[in-house]
């Protein structure tokens, strides 16, 4: 796609952006403020920018006068960019040239760390756990009547090498028609161990050649969403993919009410048959779009938290949350997917991710596997920021792992005006420093509705960073501007006006909201700098960062080390995974050399219990600043801090 | 118990029997004949003996004058052993002395080769395949709260030296609860694996300490009988035994019918129903009977014939009654009972004897491991004598086996007055050389109905030797007795005349019988000859003979070498093993080892198709001949006929 370069005056800031994008989303990248509050409907009318050189489509409004046109102006958040530009922001306000160095720092997320066929495939790593092999049998005859499982395992040894081969019941009913039927050509369907010596398990018999028929299910079994995907094992390709909620949902939003749900009569039971149908529904739905059978599917690698998990396999999850919160289980052997009512083939295969404690469950270690941190020299940190946060430090040498409970803030709960990440949710947001005015984007460009987990980050970050509050979440009270109020006792910062919102209410943040954003970022980096304490190190240590969960692409990474929530590193550093945890499951389902070395990677794995390491409290206490108490820590920001002093 | 010498004149013979034995019975032991009818009713009043010295009780009759009394005449039939005795036979036909040595040689039955536990327990054999293990278990901490199945594990380990431990999703269930419950002290039941190499399985876990209580379940799975036992092994005792007709029976008598039923819709079905029924009723009273309770049986051993073996795990038997005879396999997996509708717990787990083919099955695998053939250097014979009969020849080293279709005769089958061996089938007969006329002994000494199979051997072998019948079975058409007769058109035999019997008919053997058994043991004889002259031996090699099945017990080993069912050989070389099918299931349950080892001998075991062995039908017309073409072969009864030549 082609690109533009777009310069915006009066800061002479430069960014090259895609043909086509949104011109005030090109200035929040930019780090370029713009006064904008409606979201991009251009109902607020006061994104007013000066075209000064080049073309933008669209951008005209009543709110703009003939002679305004005429003069190159259009509202930024209606233009869209087809050529380079040169863009004037008028500036409104009579601030100091210094100040206007105070902008935010340009967006930066983090770069995706995909999933590399190709590179399995270099390096011979492509082995699925299941494999298909074509035998083209001789006709028993007189003087050649062995048994026809005897002539099927001695065939596979001959012809393809495979030893310690193993079948069961089920299979052996259909062996003596299957064979008939195929005229002694035949597929069979074999399951590899995770361990050398090992057996070979042989799942299934086909009549003819199928071995170009081998596909997985890759499956994510989420608190809050299920996500599978369809994996053709021939090709390597993916060739579906969907997600819905949780059935298990309408008992309890998170792990602990849904323990203390199945804690009731037959509540096991019922979330049990509740994950089960979405699995059910979610697999209908990717057989469906790739255009497959349903008994092609040879196996189906599951990855979810402890308690999911548990629930899936209907053990009784009660002493998870209970002191001293031991799981069932760390491994769980393969098993029919049938078996726990999965709507697969009776010889399609359940392979469940191991966990390693109670709250660091099979998606982390998904998570984990899927982003290679075993297998390098880097020191990593691996987050997933959420309600229960997990963190994970260590290389191919060690890992030791903990989780911490931050609350709902990232996800918008315990936040006034908190919401989802969903349409209409503020989502990013800027300042201006002399006017105090805000430039609000919002998913979607629509009106905004609520504050979401990764804007309620942004906001926090730029309102510090100015000095609207201070390192403990207050509002600096002198400040003259009708923004900053207090209202039922507590002072915030009004966001949107009524008339530019959904709500037709004020969206404002307060002291309240940002004091349980800063314990949830308190809550997960002292997590992570007692976990590190624990092995002897500090957080300067720390050379990668991996961000996981669904939560993580939407972070802004600079905005989210002003915080406080991620220590101070180049950003370059930091990577997100995506679905962590489908990734995990996902490249499982292509090479078996991931499952054998999942069950050295969770016997290295050395969990923390954030409860029983006394340190905890005192980190905790000594980040429930922003960014920290020990600002030596955050040096760029510093500086950055220092700066905006004396600039003012 | 006391024995008594008796001896009977004028033969002057000798033999000890035990106290309160019958009269008769010790004359036909001891080889003397008295002319006797009725089986011991009293009512022939032919078995008059005079009492020289000593005391029997009972024997009296009014058949007997009181004179008759006075002089001490009794009948032999209703006679009971006391004392030592002197016994007279009246010599009541005037035939020369040579002739009394003609009489029938002493009654021989082989040796039963039992079950002997305390050699397995010296020679550190003593390994059921199932084992329980007691822990007490650490609770958790929060300094250690690891998963409960890797606590578990990890105890084992230390504890109990356990490795290459695994679980199952149904035993992973219950640990959470069970743990707690029997506050960390719980016994773990663990299948050990055939292989050193395999794994260990926990199939089940319980609160508190139940290792004195460990069963185990041995069966037979025989086409018309299922024998089941329970056994402790804790102890290694037998606690309870139980045999109950396989209700397969009224869907055909024999395997072949069986299979034929077998291929009519839902007729599998119907047979694998059938047959667990049985095994479930069989299993109902040996549990009842031992007085344990139903879940403390942690594995059931099954052994069966091929066809028996595939439908009760519900595999289409189709393929073995069609050339080239297929089974559908040789080697069977471990699985829970439960699965095919055992009624046993679900942790109960089936171990089922290999077969080697078709008509080799798991019940002769299992006769050839009890037997202990697989462990000596002596070349040993192993026959299972039936209408299907199997032949297995070799030693420690090498192993071959075939099976051939002797027909029903051995059964009582295919013979005018055959029967199964049950009360009132002659069971026993003897000849006076000089009257030609009968002594009768009967199965509970009631009035005979017909011959049992081990009794048609020795009614041939009998009339055969003193030349009643030639080589080929044919009558000598110029004797003078009206007991050899022609009845539509067909030579027989009067065994005993209708008013002496039940059936009010005259009970006899013909020569279309005599050819019948003929043929039978024919089939048998030249399929050991012919498997022996493939492996480059011939019969005078053979150093010990293992009779199996039902019937081998009640052959009488001397007539059997008579007419060429066996080969002639010392019968203290000749052993019986009793249910040799459910003593090798026994012993399974009893050893691991066995297990392993049976392994290794089905694969060591060579099987040989007859039909496909051009010399067997050149071996067979020369078997068709009393006992054989080759008469120096059987040195000892050429002997024999040739001093009777002389007598005569």
């Amino acid at each position: 796609m082609e690109n533009h370069t777009i310069t915006f005056l009066p800061h002479d800031r430069k960014i090259k952006v895609a043909e086509g994008e949104n011109l005030i989303r090109a200035a929040m990248e930019a780090g370029v403020h713009v006064n904008a509050s409606c979201g991009g409907e251009g109902v607020c009318g006061k994104c007013r920018v000066i075209i000064e050189q080049g073309e933008v489509e669209e951008g005209l409004s009543e709110r703009l006068s003939p002679e305004d046109i005429e003069q190159g102006y259009r509202l930024a958040c209606l233009a869209t960019v087809r050529s380079d530009l040169v863009v004037r922001i008028p500036v409104e306000s009579d601030v100091d040239a210094s100040v206007l160095n105070l902008q935010a720092s340009p967006r930066h997320t983090a770069r995706i760390k995909g999933f590399d066929l190709n590179a399995l495939k270099e390096q011979g790593l492509f082995i699925p756990p299941v494999e298909k092999k074509y035998l083209v049998l001789p006709e028993p005859t007189a003087q050649d009547n062995i048994a026809d499982v005897t002539r099927l395992l001695h065939h596979l040894k001959m012809e393809h090498g495979e030893h310690r081969l193993v079948t069961d019941l089920n299979v052996m009913r259909t062996i003596p028609d299957l064979l008939r039927e195929g005229n002694f050509k035949v597929t069979a369907t074999i399951v590899r161990p995770v361990r050398k010596d090992g057996k070979n398990q042989i799942v299934h018999i086909e009549p003819g050649d199928t071995t170009d028929r081998n596909f997985a299910v890759a499956m994510d079994i989420g608190t809050t969403t299920i996500y599978g995907e369809v994996l053709d094992l021939h090709t390597g390709e993916v060739l579906s993919s969907y997600g819905d909620f949780n059935g298990q949902i309408s008992y309890g939003e998170d792990v602990i009410s849904r323990i203390v749900f199945s804690e009731k009569k037959d509540g096991l039971e019922i979330l049990q048959k509740k994950v089960v149908e979405t699995i059910n529904k979610v697999l209908g739905k990717i057989i469906s779009k790739a255009g497959i059978s349903r008994n092609e599917i040879t196996t189906i690698t599951l990855a979810g938290n402890s308690t999911m998990t548990q629930l899936l396999l209907r053990i009784n999850p009660t002493y998870i949350r209970r002191a001293p919160y031991v799981p069932a289980s760390i491994l769980y052997p393969p098993f029919p997917a049938s078996e726990v009512g999965i709507d697969l083939a009776g010889h399609s295969i359940a392979l469940v991710y191991p966990g390693v404690s109670s709250y660091v469950g099979g998606d982390i270690v998904a998570g984990v596997m899927g982003s290679g941190m075993y297998r390098t020299d880097k020191l990593t940190l691996f987050m997933d920021i959420g309600t229960n946060a997990e963190i994970v430090i260590g290389n191919k040498d060690w890992m030791a792992c903990t989780a911490c409970s931050a609350g709902p803030a990232f996800e918008g709960g315990g936040v006034t005006f908190g919401m989802r990440a969903s349409k209409g949710a503020i989502e990013d947001f800027s300042i201006d420093p002399g006017t105090l005015e805000p430039m609000i984007m919002t998913i979607g460009n629509v009106r905004p509705k609520g504050i979401c987990g990764s804007g309620l980050i942004t906001i926090v970050a730029r309102l510090f960073e100015i000095g609207v509050i201070d390192n403990r979440g207050k509002f600096d009270r002198t400040l003259s501007t009708d923004r900053i109020r207090k209202r039922e006792d507590v002072w915030e910062y009004v966001l949107v006006r009524k008339d530019a919102t959904q709500i037709d209410r004020d969206i404002s943040i307060n002291e309240l909201d940002i004091d349980n954003l800063i314990r949830a970022k308190g809550a997960m980096y002292s997590g992570a700098q007692t976990l590190l304490e624990e092995v002897g190190l500090t957080i300067n240590d720390i050379e990668e960062v991996i961000l996981a969960g669904g939560f993580g692409s939407y972070i802004d990474l600079e905005k989210a080390m002003t915080i406080g929530l991620l220590p101070e590193t180049d950003p370059e550093r930091v990577t997100y995974l995506g679905n962590s945890s489908l990734l995990g499951a996902k490249m499982s389902s292509f090479t078996n050399r991931l499952r054998r070395d999942v069950g050295e990677v969770v016997k290295m794995m050395t969990n923390f219990e954030l409860a029983e390491t006394p340190s905890y409290m005192d980190h905790y206490m000594g980040a429930l600043f922003l960014p920290h108490t020990n600002l030596s820590d955050f040096p760029r920001l510093k500086a950055r801090l220092e700066a905006t002093k004396r600039a003012k």
